[in-house]
């Protein structure tokens, strides 16, 4: 059955069902002109919203609705993972082509939900429409916590230690495999990069617990490379950075199956977006407490670098020294197509952090 | 200049130029991975979310960018009005064409700076990317009430009045001018009905004000057509209501130039939706205090009903007596293409209420 035959009303039915009816800090819902909600007292309200769009973010031949479902709310958990705030609400825009199958939407909304239920997450408000071609889905998400308790971009002092959680670089080689796969099924391997792009794991409890127990000074998450998001950091915070390319923690599949020698692993890792690991900085005395509550998170962390001073700019080290950085630019999808160096990279690369990047950072 | 030629740094740029740097309110804007912003003490969030689409609900050629940005915002601040919220803070979501020019998004930003200004609503966040086809504007606006002050579709009583304010049936016909202007000049009464529907005016401050003074018990805003919105407050309520077709409130222009009988020109004005007038219902015993307030609201206000007992229905009457409710029936557009009845339906006559409707309301 078709999206078209079922109509408005009944997508909106399938899309409400089996949402948790109320939660005590939800008031009035879906059903009204606007949702009311209240925050706990003496918090703050964090928010974010997030775009996904079929053949710019992802491709529907090789992404499930459920992973979808999962995908276009993970990414803005991921910001709240990097306020260290706790998400509580979302309204979803949807406009779905109507080609599409019902049941492509009651998996997307299985997905969601599933994400959503696991991290206490309200569906409040909503609006649909028909697309004349692509799948467009934006996400609001709407959290809270204190303001003064907040991680921001800023806030890196010159000896902090730079860490990572997790490791960097699956997700862009399991786009790379998504893209490339025909019909065979994949190994262990592969299928581990494939659900580090697609099923990607928010870091809200180290993001919240490195907020609350003040153990980061400056915090973001990694959607558009390392690189590039710590460059946010360390112009919001007016500093630099020395990141130690060695250090850089890859996986076991990374290792196993990344192209080139072993040594040039790195770039990968360094490049690639969308990996969804928070990258934060800490005083060097709080290393033990760190340290004692990371043995708690499964994800792990890793110190691959050091805030420096402002003076002395971002610098990528490998063993032979500093590398140009003109080799380890970013990616910006609206030029994508007039950029002979860009031609051929694939959807599912375009930048996701939107409007919450700095301007003018790339010279 | 294409879009294509600034990039997406360049795009968000221009995007968030000459926003003012930052409100008491807002802790974090733009520039970090989510906002951080705080309510007045004692109230509540309220917020909504609206998604315009390129020929689904509106078309480039017959729609500036300016009243595109103008209309993008004032959907979602129609919302709160019928709320009787503030509004306060807003994301944007832009999937845009990189064919379109780096004019168009000045323009449209110049549009939404305007109306958002006037209202008092500052941009925190936002996610911009390329499209592959078409322009999707999506805006979630969040705004502050207190929720035992808030106006809800629900708390219609039988005996209420029931009030329009404005006139209904002005954007419908304004839609149907702009499809079929061929470049002329429109006359002034053709101007206005253009305006009604490409520059709504939402009804902040008879909403805040109804709410605030207790003067209505139940209220939404118009936009799906006034037939289709009653069933909201009547589902919603428990009630049946009763709507005198003679009484419901048309323009100078719409009289003028309505096809068709005189006498059949509140049909117009019942099915057509986008008019964003506030529909409302208050107990006769506060008629004289509405109407001292309503003294100064240059839109007015109409008393066109009474809310009637559950068992009443809703009844639309004219001369002659009630009329068969399946003349009278919504639109839907996901199955217009397949309802042969519908063919030929403009884009921009597409339900606005999204996720707001309550479901099962058409037989």
């Amino acid at each position: 059955m078709k999206i078209r035959e079922i109509g408005e009303f009944g997508l909106i039915a399938r899309i409400k069902k089996d949402w948790p009816a109320s939660f005590p800090q939800i008031f009035q819902g879906i059903g009204d002109d606007a949702a009311v909600s209240s925050l706990l007292p003496g918090n703050d309200l964090v928010s974010t919203v997030d775009l996904l769009i079929e053949d710019v973010h992802f491709e529907l031949s090789w992404i499930t609705p459920q992973q979808l479902g999962r995908k276009s709310l993970a990414v803005n958990l991921s910001d709240l993972a990097a306020m260290g705030a706790t998400p509580r609400w979302m309204l979803i825009s949807l406009a779905i082509p109507s080609r599409l199958e019902v049941q492509f939407i009651d998996d997307f909304c299985a997905g969601l939900k599933s994400l959503a239920e696991a991290h206490g997450v309200s569906l409040i408000g909503g609006d649909t429409s028909s697309s004349p071609y692509r799948l467009f889905i934006s996400i609001t998400l709407l959290g809270e916590g204190k303001k003064e308790s907040l991680l921001y971009r800023h806030g890196a002092q010159p000896g902090d230690d730079l860490y990572v959680t997790g490791t960097l670089g699956d997700s862009i080689l399991g786009l790379r495999l998504a893209r490339n796969r025909k019909g065979q099924s994949p190994s262990p391997q592969e299928r581990f990069l494939l659900e580090r792009h697609l099923d990607p794991a928010p870091r809200l409890e180290v993001g919240k617990t490195l907020a609350e127990k003040r153990l980061a000074g400056a915090m973001i998450d990694v959607s558009d490379g390392l690189l590039a998001d710590l460059a946010h950091i360390c112009e919001e915070s007016r500093v630099g950075a020395v990141v130690w390319a060695e250090k850089i923690p890859r996986s076991e599949a990374f290792r196993a199956l990344v192209p080139g020698p072993a040594g040039e692993g790195w770039k990968w890792a360094l490049r690639g977006g969308e990996d969804y690991e928070l990258l934060f900085c800490s005083p060097p005395e709080k290393a033990p407490e760190l340290h004692a509550q990371a043995k708690g998170w499964p994800c792990g962390i890793t110190r691959i670098g050091r805030i420096e001073p402002l003076a002395h700019g971002v610098v990528i080290r490998d063993e032979k020294g500093p590398i140009d950085p003109s080799r380890l630019k970013g990616y910006d999808h609206f030029s994508a197509a007039i950029r002979s160096d860009r031609k051929g990279l694939p959807p599912g690369r375009a930048r996701r952090s939107g409007f919450k990047k700095a301007v003018g950072e790339r010279k």
